[in-house]
């Protein structure tokens, strides 16, 4: 099983974890080969960027479709996974969305924990669009600076355990999603710390998109999930463009 | 990894269906133990039955607890899942909750499918109790007998497909699950004759559950699934009794 | 009128306490007879038990249905109601739904105040089922160990009346209604010292089901609630089988 | 006991019809006073009215509170209710709050049928505006014009039996309302030809009330619904001046 | 173009500071005609007073409809909004319905600041009577006594801008609406001074109904918001019965 | 005023509708710079062109913003609204945005119509992502092949009103949206034969954008949407990628 682990931030480093801990929980057989976006943000943190990422998102698939089982969007958020969903044939799982359905069978109400405030407005979008607000408990976010996005997750490792315990203590969630592509393989080293089930995202995307490859859904040929008619266009990635006019 | 199959209904025949499935879907290292209620009714379908169920469903996780790697609620309904979920430690699956958080990867809104009326109100209560009624187009039921329930599925299969394609149609259904039982392997007989994905709940209960049980999130120590405190009982099955009271 | 007091938890010093409140609020031509669950547990406090005791509400009830004009299922978090309404004839209240509908006849929120957290997740999850969280301003519960469970509203009354002014103060509660079996009678020490309607659920439950039974609807013989179709069974308590059978 | 049956409509047969039904349900003990509007509209149907009507219960309330126990809002659409339980010190109920907590002690969705299309979209407000949205099946009206509003039940009754088998066979309602003033009294005649439990919202009204006034909760003196601060005010009724006032 | 703006506190002052606003914002074409309440409170801050004051507004518009093109009604809560709505043919909108719809367009979720607690449940079910509860990140009153209602803005200027401020930080509020007709031209004053966009009802009000009249919509002739039918009525104001009456 | 028409489509045709409708509606003061897609579609109609579509929307208004006082985005299902409403200083409203936030002064609940079923789905998301689906009665499109988009509201003209009369009979409509850039100016021509008021989107958001920039709210310099912190970035439009680091 070939499966594209498509991170829409430009930064090799976070793609690197990324894989790390997608190898780390694959089955054998699985082969996961990690993408790093080719142009746009060392990292996405807002709509706007979002917006932009999730077309390079569908880019990056359409140059790496061939041969393909499965896709995995990653990036708390999911930029561009709805597009890509109803654009190509096998499934694509979103890394947060994972997360979430993941939590939800291991629990009523998850929250999500996260290293900067101003992730939190996007996180709840992204909630509210998987139609998942009335089982969220609760998005905390720590409130200060830190030095390297590549190592937030050593430098506040004891902060973020600490609102993980506040979100079971004060939000009552049941599991806590460590958000963020920055925090993979976090979930991991602090499991002991905290007294609820933790969500790797990256680890449940893996899983998910695992199950989904082995059930093997058809293709969608009607509804809303079908593939795009065929339509003429200019601008578009070469790969991408072909792919709309229906190549 | 070696799963338990507990089928909440006492007829055999079942068992050996979602049993044959389960086994087809799973990876090769996956033992399924496919157990059949040994007391109660040869079919749930209402609430008081379920409610009844669900506690031997209890029991039945109860007596072979010993050595498992986690479990299904092997009933579209998912009669005392909640309360096994946070009984036992190790993942708990319900087969319409897998059934319905797979769909919810495939497509926006899923319908459901069944084989009798009188099943149309218990599912939906499900549906809600899961949280996902907002992304559910409609439940759909056969409504005239059929002779037999081990057979219903090839007594009705073209009136089964009618009502898959009516829910694309007019429920602007994008995801389709075959719910109850006695569908189980329908639908990969079908897929070819419905347009868009099918879910056979089974089969999406064996691969999340796989994949829970390979994350092997940690039992909660504190919050609302965490394991009941030990209390004196009287008047249950053995082994149950024996959990109950922090066995 | 007769009138079944179906109480879950095998403790008879509860059964007592609530039925000398359900008496002192009937009409003078009410019976009340007070059932105290045979086996099972002391006191139910989550969904683990809330399985079990469900079952056993409903052998309770077809052990007494005879002679009876309702039932009323007393305890917080309504064990067994929607089973129980479904399967007999007569009408069957619960005490948390009667609390709530009671509660929104006097404001438009009502708040649950406890007396301990670990009943919070589990009474959530009962509004819901009731279709209420719309209307829940909030859930309070004592967050410290009490001497006997008989006497936890003696003991915590001035530590309750502060929950339930902290209620209305800062969850902006109109109504408080003070759920637990264990707080029956309360509500009217302390009505002088709450600024707003407080809620006794037994009394609640008692003037709800005094009406229903006066109105006398008919059973349904359709629908979601009509009677289950009769079907063999074994492994069942007596009473309970024979009336599942259609007896 | 003395209830006040505030009719908002200026149509003394209405009010004769509900008074009849009401007094036939009550407790011995229970004296009904049944007022008519003495200004305003025959017969109440849409918001416009219903915004001048509600002032006038008001009103109505004001000039009869002495000696009373509790009083009924008896239209459906519950014209005024809020507003008159903020300002008097004993219960009040509304006719339609009434009749659809009744129904959901009797199961999980009801139906509303009533005599006119024009009525569907208030009552769909007034549903909405209890939070019962969740629970209500569907709404269905008569389409044809009718001889007599005094009669329309019996010119009807075939009609009205038909919505409301169409509302369990095709809208799955559990429990059915009959909805509207000049529909009192209907529920009683035909209950032995519609399979589910049928509610008459006066009936309902009053075994609510007389409950609640039983319990007697007190008068909030904080949150919401506390009598409003003493205002000054003019070109009002004289009671109703009054007491706003704080008389 | 001319424009009724409709005060229903009969408190001259009130009117005069939102007329000023209105006349500010306003296109030079058009004219405000301002309105005060003849009859009824200085100041309507509850549903008692609402529920009076909203038929006092239909009174208020039947009077001055001659040659108007559209009317405001002035005080936040909307006393008689929808009613006015159905029975008059051009477009009327509210206050406080006018400043949460430009909020949708500045941001995700707004909130609410205003300078009594007394108003916060009646403004809450303003929000919810508009669909937008979703949408409200909370709100926040000051919890002190002031000294005049008609200078509270002066008075309390630093606390409210406190408040503006915390509805920022502490619940995640994309705007602010000055809440209240005594708050009218605040947000002018202390713009700087808070970190998001913040809406002056009156203002959003007068150009939310110049845009309506510019597109100058059909009166509904069919449907919820139709004129209602002509029917005969009594103790009405001349003008308002008039119309009511089908003139 | 100078106003941005962003039209996401790269069809000219369709901008020039949009523009004249628009120029019509605009106060003569109001000048509207109608820009058409350089690259992409020329028509969008579902996610995944609406992703891509989105991003060139933000550099469209990157390279026109100077001079500006708000933007349009003017295709409805508004791609690209929430990023762009983040990262410039001006309003920018949707079309679509605009035409329910304006249909929600003129009823209850609308129904949106328009001229393909593949629309379907994204416009439900659309209205979902506003947060109106509870206002929302009903999607209606036509079901057939038509000759050309540009024309296709003359061509199918009759069946348009035919759908805009059953969202008024069977959805109980109290307004309806013409929906999509295709059918501008077609509310115009046939609000005689349609019973409620029929709302033009780009009409709407015209005067709604008029409204807004003459309010003209300050940019938020906090929360979820101030403008994104610089960063570096590579492989973006020229103006856009400047804007997106800074500039």
């Amino acid at each position: 099983m070939r499966l594209l682990l498509v991170n829409p931030n430009a930064t090799v480093e976070i793609t690197d974890r990324l894989a790390a801990v997608a190898r780390a929980v694959a089955h054998p057989g699985t082969e996961i080969v990690a993408l790093t976006a080719p142009r746009g943000f060392p990292y996405i943190s807002n709509r706007a960027e979002a917006q932009i990422a999730g077309a390079i998102v569908m880019e990056m698939i359409a140059d790496h479709v061939e041969g393909a089982d499965g896709a995995i969007v990653a990036a708390f958020g999911d930029p561009g996974l709805f597009a890509a969903r109803e654009l190509f044939d096998f499934p694509v799982v979103g890394m947060s969305e994972a997360a979430m359905l993941t939590a939800c069978m291991l629990g009523a109400r998850f929250a999500l924990v996260t290293f900067a405030q101003a992730l939190g407005s996007w996180f709840a979008d992204c909630v509210a669009a998987h139609g998942l607000t009335g089982r969220c408990a609760g998005i905390r976010a720590l409130d200060e600076a830190f030095a390297s996005l590549a190592h937030v997750q050593d430098e506040k490792e004891g902060l973020l355990v600490d609102l993980a315990n506040a979100a079971v203590t004060r939000d009552r969630a049941d599991v806590v999603i460590l958000a963020g592509a920055p925090l993979a393989g976090l979930a991991d080293k602090v499991r002991a710390r905290v007294p609820v089930p933790l969500v790797d995202p990256i680890a449940a995307a893996v899983t998910q998109l695992e199950g989904l490859a082995r059930l093997a859904p058809a293709k969608a040929t009607r509804g809303s999930f079908s593939r795009p008619a065929a339509k003429p266009n200019s601008g578009l990635s070469e790969a991408l463009g072909r792919r709309m006019a229906g190549g």
